[in-house]
């Protein structure tokens, strides 16, 4: 049983009289008479992180995933709390000093601050991250408006080739080995874009779990499908020069999440507005399909031009 | 290095600037102009509860564990968001339902509604729970008044009563192991309190950690120390039959804390309203002792009368 399922079957009914929960299904809560949106997430590791050797790191990824959730909603967010569970090791005073230092890096970056949280010791390290914004409105999902184009900013998948690094699964040069981990242990989160996502977005997701895993969680309870062109999906031009060099397949490399990318829907008369602000703000936005009607129809256009359809897209994080 | 160390040491830096954190010396975070009260607790398996074989209960002690912490600052607390961690078993279809069920039932009780959360598979079964109310205004720590009355609500030591049940260190007949088992699982939270300490507390915490631990905590950054009375503190009739006819220590007994019982600090001008509202509520208020001048000159008068020197409060959840 997967994350979804879990919280649909269960809890789903328990927060039914709770208007403001949006249901759980969004990644965020929003109370509109308050302007309040909080966003909770627990990152473990062995699951949501591979190790915590490079504990600054870790940090500024697991912080830069909790707040993505707000940026992606058009909330900007102002505070998080952070609760960390581990033993000594991981809460040694060198770490403790590292992780201090990243929180502060993260912190100007981001305009956020810590606001609380708590420590425990336990053997298996995670950590809780909360974050608060306050917003008039929110970008909500399940939205899109039939025909509606499907847009994503900068790029998907260098964070999963960081990931096939740090696995050893991969071998690559020192200079493409920094460029992939450094994208998957700070992703480019798109905080400039917040606001501006009012102007265009009918609903809207971060790219955390994969793109066809977001694209179901974003559109879940609307009876649409989507196609998406496999060829105009943005890659960088480091991976795009490693599909090539050694024949990888580029859905399978950006169906794997950690992308922390903006993903919304926008009506086609948008486009120019689209196109303004990505020039505006020098971030990359990128059309790389649209809503078509239908339930569970869902198309991927091959850079071949073959229609696949598409099944089975639920993404559980693993290692 | 404990909880308190860690955070102190660490991360009361990061939060130096943020007025809101309450420099992280309180378990809320309190943003006045907003009116927005934060509570974030992490609870694992094997440090904050023994094991998940009662899922509903498990469940219940820690939505009162969170929402206590809000509710002795003079916070309602209103919405709540759940993270699991746990594998198949733990969040198996029949836990699950239990979990729900339960869940319902705390609603309900305490007026609160599931706002999100998360589930993740994971070895080691751990929860947050981040909890949220609005006030005007809240009661801080470290705000205690030289010569201030101590109190607290209710019994202290039955839920460490039904600990030691579940560890099968002690051997009750059936009767008295369901009382105490059902005070550590199903901790009387004082909801009813909240508004009225604003009438008469200078400063107030819930007991978690223990009534010197939290005594501690309470006061931790004011230059006074505390004398407390042995005879005093209030105990329920079957812990107080437990204790003469099996010779326990009793202030042995009263320092594990998973009370969660009000801790508060009030003027002696205070007394005659104090009463008044224990009577008018139902709620059991107890004078326990008082602010005494001086830094780490904190008092036991044991029950015989001694004089006793605190040292080493401290307290780390552990079995």
């Amino acid at each position: 049983m997967d994350e979804f399922k879990l919280i649909k079957n269960y809890f789903h009914q328990i927060s039914s009289d709770n208007k403001f929960a949006l249901n759980l299904n969004d990644d965020v809560f929003f109370e509109k008479k308050k302007k309040l949106a909080i966003s909770i997430d627990t990152y473990i590791q062995g699951i949501h992180f591979l190790d915590f050797k490079k504990p600054d790191l870790v940090i500024k990824k697991i912080i830069r995933s909790s707040i993505s959730d707000l940026i992606c909603k058009g909330v900007d967010p102002k505070f998080y709390f952070i609760s960390g569970s581990g033993n000594k090791e991981s809460f040694s005073k060198k770490n403790l000093s590292k992780i201090s230092k990243s929180l502060k890096q993260e912190q100007k970056k981001y305009n956020i601050l810590l606001s609380g949280g708590d420590t425990t010791f336990s053997n298996k390290l995670s950590f809780s991250i909360t974050s608060v914004g306050y917003s008039k409105k929110i970008i909500y999902r399940n939205n899109a408006k039939l025909y509606d184009d499907i847009y994503v900013t900068g790029n998907l998948g260098d964070s999963y080739l960081g990931l096939k690094v740090l696995r050893n699964k991969i071998r690559l040069n020192k200079k493409d080995k920094d460029y992939f981990l450094r994208k998957y242990y700070k992703p480019d989160i798109q905080v400039k874009l917040t606001k501006k996502l009012f102007r265009f977005a009918n609903t809207s997701i971060d790219i955390s779990d994969g793109l066809f895993a977001d694209l179901e969680k974003m559109l879940n309870n609307q009876r649409y499908s989507y196609k998406i062109f496999e060829d105009k999906i943005p890659v960088s031009k480091k991976l795009s020069e490693l599909i090539e060099k050694r024949k990888l397949i580029k859905s399978k490399l950006i169906t794997n999440g950690d992308d922390y990318q903006v993903m919304f829907t926008a009506s086609k008369k948008k486009s120019r507005i689209i196109s303004h602000t990505s020039k505006a703000l020098g971030i990359k936005i990128t059309k790389i399909g649209k809503i078509i009607p239908g339930y569970k129809k869902d198309i991927l256009i091959s850079q071949k031009g073959k229609e696949i359809q598409l099944k089975n897209k639920g993404y559980i994080h693993k290692f």
